[in-house]
This record gives C-alpha cells, sequence and structure tokens, in this order.
C-alpha cells in the first residue's frame, strides 16, 4: 500500500504549530491503528499537540476518526430512550453507582461502560467489583438483555470500541500527555460516540483533585466536549462541578460502595446526593423527561430495587458482606479550630498508596482499603476529635500514606478563609 | 533495581518548561540504554526537549551521560597528537576526503569515524565506498595500525561508542525531531569526546543545504558545541561556513571522490580547496603546527601520497576506475544573463531522488548516481550553454530530481543581487 502522508512531515507541521488537515488526520489514526504510524512517533506527535494545541476542526477530525477505527454500538431496537453520563474523574467519585440505578428506575436505558483506576482517581469498576461475585465483563448479548430487562448496565468497555484511543490513551499515560485538553476530550467523546448513546451528561470536574485544576479551563474542556457531542448527533450537557475536597466521605472501593447504597437508601452525604440528583436531572431532562421526580425515587425506594437488579444481573450479591480492611489508622486533631484546607489530591494519592489504586495497568486493587473521612471541609473540630481513618491490608502501606497527608489538612481559626473551591455545581454548559 | 526517578515525572517537568537535574539526566540516559525508559517516552522527552530548549549545563550533562553509555576509545599510546573533524553536513560536502590526509601529511594523527548519508546530505563513507574494495568496517586494531601506520583513517564508528547516542539518533530521525541545537550539539559531542581524539575542528554549517537555515543558529550551535569540548578537555575550534549553494561542483558519491583527487593533486573548485585548507589550518593550529604550510601539502603531491597509502590500506585501489553512470540528462540554460541563484538544498534532494542518498537506513547508495554542475553561482551564462548534468543507474528517476530542481536555479540580468550567502567561511569560534 502506498502511504498518502509522510507522518514524520506530520509532526513536524504540528510541532511547528501548523494545522493538519481532515485527510492528514485521518491517515494519521488509520495508521496508528494499522502499526504504519509506531508508537514512538505517535507520541512525539501527543507531545506537539500538548505544547502546540489543536484548532476545534482538528479535535473533530481526531475524535471521529477514532471512533472510525473500531465498531459503532447501536440501541436503536431498544425502544426506549438512552443516557449516559461520563465524569473526568476525581477523589471520592461513586456517583454513577447510585446515578444509572436512579436513572433507569424512570425507564430510561442507561448503558454505562466505565474504566478501572489509574493514578490517583478511583475506578467505577474496580470499586463494583468489591461486591462478592460481580462481574464487569459482559458479552455483547448479556449488555442488551440486561439494558433491556434492569434498564442499567455499568460493565467494561470491550475492546472494539475506538482502539485508536485505548492504545493513544495508554500512551498518553506513560509518556507525560495526560493533562491536554485536545486529547483528553477527543478520547473521551469517541468512545461514547462509539458506544452508540443518544444522550449523554458530562461532569466535567474541576480543583485539587481533578485533572485540570482550574475551572476555566474545566470549562474549555467542557465545551470542546458539548460542541464534539453536537457534531455527533448526541445530546450533550456537561456540569462544571467541584472537585477541590473529597466528594462523600468515602475513599476506596467498598467504601464508596457502602456510601452509595447509603444514597441509594435515601440517606448518605449531602454533596454526593446533591450531584447524584443534579446529574440524574439533566439525564432525564435530555431522555424527555425534564420533570421527574428524582429525589424522590432516592427516597422512595425505586432506585435501591434497580441498583439490587443491576448488580444481581451481572452476578453480584447485594445482600453479600463487603470486604473489610485488616489494619486501620485513625488520625486526629491536633488542636481545636474550624477546618480550613482538605483538599482531594493528597487523599487520592494516600488512598492509592494504601492499595485502593494501582500504579500499572495489571496491578490488582485492595477493595477494603482506603480512606473514611470523619469531617468536612468547614467542619468545626476539638483538640483530640477524629479526622480520618486510614485503611490497608498491609500495614507496611500506611507510612507513604501519612507522607502524602502530611501538612494537607489544615485547622485554622474562626473567620478564615475556607478552601473549599465554591459551589459544587458551578456551570451548565449546553 | 528501584530506580531512583520516574521517567514521566522527568518528561512532565520538560514539557513544562523546567530543568532536569544533573542526576536526573544521568539516571534518564542510563535508563534508556538499559531499556527502563522506552522509545516512546524518550521521543516525547525529545519533542519537550525541541520545543522547551535545555540550559548550558542539561546540554553537558546530556552530553556527558551519552559518553558514559558506552565505551571511549584512547589514543594517548600513539606518541603523537590527534585531530579530528566534524561537519554538520551539506550538498556536496567532501571535503573530509582530503582533508584527513592532508592534515595526516604533517604526521599529525587523523582518526575520523565517520556516518553514512541519510537524506538529502551524502555520508563520506558512502563516497568512499565508490573506490572497488574500500571497506569502511576496521577492527580496533586495524584501525589502530593504520593511524600509526599511514596517520588518516576515515572508518565507520563502531556501534560501542555513545550507543545512546546511536539510539537517540535514530529516534529523533522518525520523529521530527532533528533540527534542535540541544540535540544536534549533544549527539556530535558525545560521539567525538567517545571517541578520545585530543582535538577537534568543527565545521557549522547554515544556509539553503544545511540542517540550521540561519547563521545565527549555526553560531548558536558552534558556541554551543565548542563549550562542550572544552568542558570535555577536547581542544576545540568551530568555523561557520556557507551552504547556501553547493559545495565544488559535483553532488553524489563516485563524482565528489573524483573531485577530491583533484584537489589532491593541487587542483579542484575554490571553494573545496578554500574550505580544506581552512580546517586543516585550525587542526594542525590544535596539534601543535600553526604555522604549516597546507597548501603547499597539497601542490607538492605530500597530501595525494597519503591518501593512496590510506585508501589501500583499507583495502582500496586508488588507481581503479570509479563507477560510471549507466544514464546522464544535461539541463541547458534557456537564456543568457547573470546565475543569480542555485541554493544547495533542491540539488541535495535530486542528487538523493537519482540514488546517490538513501531513504531509509538499511536502502543502498547508487554510487555513479548524483549530479555534475557546469556552471557557479555568479556565473554568466549563454542561452544553450550546459548548466548541470544528472546522472542516475535507473532512468525512472529522472522525473522526480527534475522536479526538486524545477525554477530552483535562477538566471538573472547584471546588476540583479546573487543569492550566495556570502563569504565561505563567516566566522572563527573558539
Amino acid at each position: 500500500m502506498i502511504e498518502p502522508f509522510d507522518v514524520v512531515d506530520l509532526i513536524r507541521a504540528k510541532r511547528d504549530g501548523g494545522e493538519l488537515t481532515s485527510p492528514q488526520i485521518g491517515w494519521l489514526v488509520d495508521a496508528y491503528t494499522r502499526g504504519v504510524v509506531a508508537e514512538e512517533q505517535m507520541s512525539a506527535w501527543a507531545m506537539a499537540v500538548f505544547l502546540r494545541g489543536m484548532a476545534p476542526r482538528e479535535i473533530r477530525d481526531l475524535t471521529f476518526a477514532m471512533v472510525e477505527s473500531g465498531e459503532r454500538m447501536s440501541f436503536a431496537g431498544l425502544g426506549r430512550p438512552t443516557t449516559d453520563k461520563h465524569s473526568t474523574g476525581g477523589v471520592g467519585d461513586k456517583i454513577t453507582l447510585p446515578l444509572a440505578p436512579l436513572v433507569a428506575s424512570f425507564g430510561v436505558a442507561v448503558p454505562q461502560l466505565s474504566g478501572r483506576g489509574l493514578g490517583h482517581t478511583g475506578g467505577t469498576l474496580d470499586k463494583l467489583e468489591s461486591i462478592p461475585g460481580w462481574r464487569a465483563r459482559l458479552s455483547n448479548e448479556e449488555f442488551l438483555d440486561q439494558l433491556r430487562d434492569v434498564g442499567a448496565v455499568i460493565a467494561a468497555a470491550g475492546s472494539g470500541l475506538a482502539p485508536a484511543d485505548g492504545r493513544l490513551y495508554a500512551l498518553r499515560d506513560i509518556t507525560g500527555t495526560v493533562e491536554c485538553i485536545p486529547l483528553i476530550a477527543s478520547s473521551i467523546m469517541s468512545k461514547k460516540i462509539a458506544e452508540g448513546t443518544a444522550s449523554l451528561v458530562l461532569d466535567v470536574k474541576f480543583g485539587s483533585g481533578a485533572f485540570l485544576r482550574d475551572p476555566e479551563a474545566g470549562r474549555a474542556l467542557a465545551e470542546t466536549m458539548v460542541r464534539l457531542g453536537r457534531d455527533a448527533g448526541v445530546g450533550t450537557v456537561a456540569l462544571l462541578t467541584n472537585m477541590q475536597t473529597p466528594l462523600g466521605r468515602a475513599i476506596g472501593n467498598a467504601n464508596e460502595v457502602r456510601e452509595s447504597v447509603e444514597v441509594l437508601a435515601g440517606g448518605g452525604p449531602e454533596d454526593v446526593v446533591e450531584l447524584t440528583v443534579a446529574l440524574a436531572r439533566e439525564m432525564l431532562a435530555l431522555a424527555g423527561q425534564p420533570d421527574a421526580d428524582v429525589a424522590g425515587h432516592l427516597r422512595g425506594g425505586q432506585a435501591m430495587d434497580v441498583w439490587r437488579r443491576m448488580i444481581a444481573a451481572q452476578g453480584g450479591d447485594p445482600d453479600a458482606p463487603l470486604p473489610v480492611p485488616r489494619e486501620s489508622e485513625t488520625v486526629v486533631a491536633d488542636r481545636a479550630g474550624v477546618l480550613v484546607d482538605l483538599p482531594a489530591l493528597p487523599f487520592g494519592i494516600a488512598a492509592w498508596r494504601l492499595g485502593a489504586g494501582r500504579a500499572r495497568k495489571e496491578d490488582p486493587v485492595a477493595h477494603a482499603a482506603g480512606i473514611d473521612l470523619h469531617v468536612r471541609i468547614g467542619d468545626r473540630v476539638s483538640a483530640g476529635q477524629p479526622l480520618y481513618t486510614l485503611h490497608a491490608d498491609d500495614p507496611a502501606r500506611f507510612a507513604r500514606a501519612h507522607e502524602a497527608l502530611d501538612g494537607a489538612l489544615r485547622i485554622g481559626a474562626d473567620g478564615d478563609p475556607v478552601h473549599d473551591g465554591g459551589p459544587l455545581v458551578l456551570d451548565r454548559i449546553a
């Protein structure tokens, strides 16, 4: 086969701040998928994109080329609307767990393809795998059957969807090219477009525990993704949400499932409930039910019913006891005052070091490892009051977790500014 | 082995415009050599360096780390001074061929490790391989014996010298990270320092046919390399020379050997003689003979004697006929006037396309292919006068060579500015 372009020319063009044409981008992704463009060439290109950026038209071309690199699913034959949600990831972000059954309890299908955690942000599949018997990998037929019968599925994305993105994502992870809006947006949206959902709500996070610290960078990412969704015919709305401080009280896997079940039972931490309800409203509005009584289905048990059926359909026992940690250590306040700083990032890193996350794709996670917060930002504490408890299976892991948290949580005086990052939902981009 | 650094942290630091510490750079090169840092990681780092630059201290650390990645030669036991020359490469640059025997004719040892051509600049070894029987690869013992007996050796660099540079150079070639001063300087100087020469003259080219178009970029490269040589204890001088128009009349392999022999016989084109003499003077001055009668050894035949012994010592027959091309095509002037433009780059590309150079490392070169110029820039020409002749073994190659040259050579009127790039030797940096 005679190749129409030379990859070195394309890398140099981007390196020098130029734009690639649509045929050039289409060829680049296709040639990468075919192995004609080597990993080292793609990583040099990704670094050039990181430092030089991409025009909106280039981002769209890249996204659609990655969609075209694999198969596309379709839920057209399902006979009811589909809606999905994607979060850019944060610390303690278990929202998918209560959200998918909650939305499905209104008769809307939620086909949720999720990933595993890498680094300091947890993975939805890792959390659900703390439930004895539950399995993430479904055949296409099982997936569709469950979507029809239960309405909600949370499962592993097969490697057939946007395979070029799968390879590029793995490459970016090891080459320092992750935090780049054009590459993040095209990665997320190519998978979601290939997945075939009719509508999509994006939870774009900013702050200490998010990939993007700055709300304005989060807004730029949200706008880019909403535009990509619109161009692909997927109704897309984004909420710009605050990840300055951890979401809820539980950071880990089994403890996040416990907290999600509390929310499904009508309780749970206020912020987790608020975000679950806000996202559910957006998803249901896109699916044609703008006036659904979302909070009512948490209090009334309808969401919990779907949760139990969803877990059982994937082999899990919703009543089985969740794993408990072998070792725990509690940290107490050294003085009285107001909790003025409780940043998400060090807590995410500490939970990861305790075994809740993985350093390499092949690593297992310790399902009982993680952190339970006993206080929230802005709380008044007294000297000696428990602040948080670390959990691990291996006590050797405590030292480096404590190290990550050293100086992170700050107790101030009345009237000191509280670094909570502002409101939980900062903006809505549609 | 526990690694002291995480390569992703180092890539990100450079990506964000930071400086790496000496231990970080030492580790990076060592880990790359050991295979712990992957090619795709090194290419992302190289692109970050391309776009963010390196501080002088980082360049020095990189150079010395690449020297340390392999063996170092030593000529301490030779009993006479050694000196070497490196050119950054240009079109028609055959200077090494007359220069090495000329300098050796004064009793100074010239251990010249050379490379093969890639892209539009030719390779010294490719040129010499047009001589029947001549071989580029010598054992260490053969190399030292010849240096002692003949005084001049031009041979292939073994893979044991600065192997990290060898791998990084190949990687840069396919990832669009070639034209970058920190990476060019460290690549050249790591090989030359490992080679063990006591002194070094650099021919740093600027203009249309050089890697660096702009004289100021050439000067910056020269200054960087002279500083690296000084830091390594190698007496180093650079000449900043003009590569706007081809050097001499021959561009290719066998025809460049013919032109070199003309110079060794006391004739040859003025610019080739001028540059050969200028570089020889610098080399001999560094070796302790500032007043050597360099031009006299060209006219007197002493340089030719060493050339014949040098070729014969490596199996070549200095009297054997050189390969002749199967096909030739001559281009004539379409009108009378003054030759105001004769840029090196299109002629280099055309010679490459005719078969004189290679597109991939594994490709062979056609030794008789290339271009002979019948005119020089600034010459007055009449309509119908031959301008240049293309040579190839395969006539199918003419079309793309003509295409490269289309519009390159321009005939103007009396008084029009002549784009010769100025004097041949623009500056001396020591």
